[in-house]
C-alpha cells in the first residue's frame, strides 16, 4: 500500500486525468493540508489575446502572422472549462496558479509592442480565468524590456486581487540584478508581490545567447542552459545587492532544477569571503540571501539516485522553507515529481505543498 | 599530530615558501607516491614571448602595446630559476605542468596574429623551460579561434617529450562540442594529448558574453560564470557527440569547481532519457561519458559544510579515476585545498595527488 501523499503525487501528476487512482480519491481529498500548484500554463497564446490588441497590432498580426520572438511552442490548456475537467474538479487543489504561455513578448525586439501584448494577455487572464473560478490566481507579464513600462504594467494588474505575482522569463539580454530593473523590483515591493523567474525564451528574440559561449545545437544543450542561466540571474541579483535596495523582495525559481543550488552556495558563500571588499553592500553570506529571498519550485527536480543524499541536499536547501510544489501542468513530468517525495517527512511534504505557497502568495 | 598528507598539503600549498613546515620536510618526501601537480602558471606574457614573434608584431606592440585582449592580468612565475627556488625544490613533486598565462590570445579577433603569438608561447616554454627542468611539463596553446590553424599548430609541437596536453581557454565564442572544433580533437587523437579546458577569458575579447544573460558588472559574478561557461561545454561535447567521433579523447576541466558536476550529471542522465530520440549519435548515460573522458582538478573546489556529504559527492563523481590535484601556484587557494581533504582515506589520495594524471599524461 502507497502512503496517501504518494498516491496523491501520482494521482495530481498523472496525465490521464487520475482515472486509475479515482477509488482512492476520497483519501486524497482527507490530506490535512491545502495543496497549492504554483505552475499551471494556460494559453496566452496571440489565438486568445488578439482581440485585446489594439487594432494597429491585431492587423499586424493579420498581414504577418504571429510577430512574436519565439512563436507559441506549446498551446498551455485552452480555457477554464478545459482545466476543470482535467485538472482542478479532479484533484484536492486549493489553489492554482496560471503562468500563461508565449512568454516571447518579453523577448521582441520593439517595446511599445510588448507593452501592448502584455496588457492584452493580463486583461485576457484576468476575463476569462481568475473571474471564472476563484481557485485560480494569475502572474502579471511583464515588458521587461523597458523597466519602467513594466513597473507601470504592475501598477495597473496589481490591485486586482486574483494576480499574485509578476513574471519574467529566465532568458534576457541582461542578468536581472543590474539596476537597469530596479523599477520592475520598486513595483513588485509597491504592492507586495514576488518576482516569478520562469525557465523559457533564453537565447530567444533580443536576449543574449543561451549559454555563457553562444549558442547550442540540440534541444537538450538548451534545457540544460536554464539553469545556468538562472545561477547567472541568483549570483547577479545578490551580489549587485537588489535585496539590500529592496528588503522585502522576494523570487521564485520555476523549471530550472532544484539540487544544483548546493554546491552553487557554497562557491558563492566562499567567494564572497574572499571578494567581498569589492561589493561591499553585499552584507551577509550569499547564502543566507538566498534563504531569505528565494523559492525555488519542484519541477523538474534532479533525481538523486542515493535517498540519504538527497535528503541531505533537502536540508541543505532549507527546504521546508524554500521549496513549493509546481505541477507545470500540462507538461509536467510525473515521474519526476513521484520519485522525489518517496523517503520525505511529512512535515516538509505539508510545507513543499503548500504551506510555504500559502505564506508567499498570501493566499 | 597531523596526518603526513595535510601536512604535505598545507606545506606544497603554503605562499610563504613551506618555511613554517620545513622540520617535517624529511616525513613528507617519504612519501609512498610521486605527487603530480597539474596547474603550475608560468609567465607567458609578452615581456617574455616578444623576441619570438616575427619582426612585423614585435613592431605592432612596440607602436601600440600589449595588444592582446584580456591583457596580463596576473604575471604567473617569472623564470625556472624562481619556480625552482620558490616551489619544485621546496616540496616533494615528482612533476609540474606549466600551464601559462595570457590566455587572451585565443580571443583576438585576428587569428593571424593569434597564431604566431601561440608559437611563441610554445617555443618559449619549450626553450626556457622544458629544457631546463625535466621535472616540468608543458602545454600546447592553440589559436582555437581558427582550428586548422589550431590543428597545425598542435602537429608541430607534440613531437616534443614535454608537451602533454593542448591547452584552450574556459571563454570561447562557441560551446566546445561544436563540429567547427573537429580539427583540434582529431589532432590531440592522433598525438594521443589530452585537451585542458582552463577557466580564464569569459566574455572577452571575440568570446560570447560570459553568462547566458549577457555580460556581468562585479568580478564575483565573473568568477561564478566560470562554473555555468564549463557546464555548457561539457552538455556540448557530450549531446553533439564529440566522444563518439574521437573515442579516445580525454578533456581536463581546470578550475571551475568540482562538486556542480554531481546535480548536473543527474540533470544530464534524466533529460537524455527523454530527449535522446533527438540526438541518436548519443549512444550512452552522460555521466558515463563523462566518468570516462572528463578529468576535473582540485582546484578551486566547493567546501561541503558536512564530511559525509563531501564523501558521498566525492563517491558521485568517481573520484578515484576523475579528480587530480592541481595548486595553481602561484595563486592557490591553500585554504580550501587543505581542508576537502581532512576526512579523505588514502587510496583516494594516492589517486588524486599523482597516479590519475600520470596516467591520463603517460607520466
Amino acid at each position: 500500500m502507497l502512503p496517501w501523499w504518494m498516491k496523491w503525487l501520482l494521482f495530481i501528476c498523472s496525465r490521464d486525468g487520475g482515472r486509475t487512482m479515482k477509488t482512492d480519491r476520497t483519501d486524497d481529498r482527507a490530506a490535512p493540508h491545502a495543496v497549492i500548484d504554483c505552475d499551471i500554463h494556460h494559453d496566452t497564446g496571440m489565438g486568445r489575446i488578439k482581440p485585446y490588441l489594439p487594432r494597429a497590432y491585431r492587423e499586424l498580426t493579420d498581414a504577418y502572422g504571429n510577430a512574436v520572438p519565439g512563436g507559441d511552442p506549446r498551446d498551455g490548456v485552452a480555457d477554464v472549462q478545459t482545466l476543470r475537467q482535467a485538472y482542478l474538479d479532479e484533484r484536492p487543489l486549493a489553489c492554482g496558479i496560471l503562468t500563461g504561455t508565449n512568454y516571447g513578448v518579453q523577448a521582441a525586439p520593439n517595446y511599445e509592442y510588448a507593452v501592448e501584448l502584455c496588457r492584452a494577455i493580463n486583461t485576457y487572464t484576468v476575463d476569462h480565468w481568475l473571474g471564472e473560478d476563484a481557485r485560480l490566481k494569475g502572474s502579471i507579464i511583464i515588458p521587461k524590456q523597458q523597466p519602467v513600462y513594466a513597473a507601470k504594467e504592475i501598477d495597473r494588474m496589481a490591485p486586482h486581487p486574483g494576480m499574485v505575482q509578476v513574471l519574467v522569463s529566465n532568458g534576457a539580454f541582461m542578468p536581472y540584478g543590474n539596476r537597469f530593473y530596479d523599477p520592475i523590483y520598486e513595483a513588485c515591493e509597491r504592492h507586495g508581490l514576488p518576482l516569478t523567474i520562469h525557465a523559457g525564451m533564453e537565447g530567444v528574440g533580443i536576449n543574449n545567447p543561451m549559454t555563457g559561449v553562444g549558442y547550442v545545437t540540440t534541444r537538450a544543450e538548451w534545457i540544460f542552459s536554464r539553469t545556468q542561466v538562472m545561477m547567472a540571474h541568483v549570483a547577479s541579483m545578490i551580489f549587485e545587492g537588489v535585496f539590500e535596495r529592496f528588503p522585502t523582495l522576494r523570487v521564485v525559481l520555476q523549471e530550472a532544477g532544484v539540487f544544483w543550488i548546493v554546491p552553487y552556495l557554497w562557491r558563492l558563500d566562499q567567494d564572497w569571503r574572499g571578494l567581498r571588499v569589492q561589493t561591499p553592500w553585499v552584507k551577509r553570506f550569499p547564502s543566507e540571501y538566498f534563504r531569505e529571498h528565494f523559492r525555488i519550485t519542484t519541477q523538474t527536480v534532479e533525481l538523486p539516485n542515493n535517498a540519504n543524499l538527497q535528503d541531505e541536499l533537502l536540508r541543505q536547501i532549507d527546504a521546508e522553507r524554500t521549496l513549493m510544489f509546481a505541477s507545470n501542468y500540462p507538461y509536467g513530468d510525473e515521474a519526476a515529481q513521484a520519485a522525489i517525495w518517496s523517503n520525505e517527512r511529512d512535515s516538509l511534504k505539508r510545507q513543499v505543498m503548500g504551506n510555504t505557497a500559502a505564506e508567499l502568495y498570501g493566499i
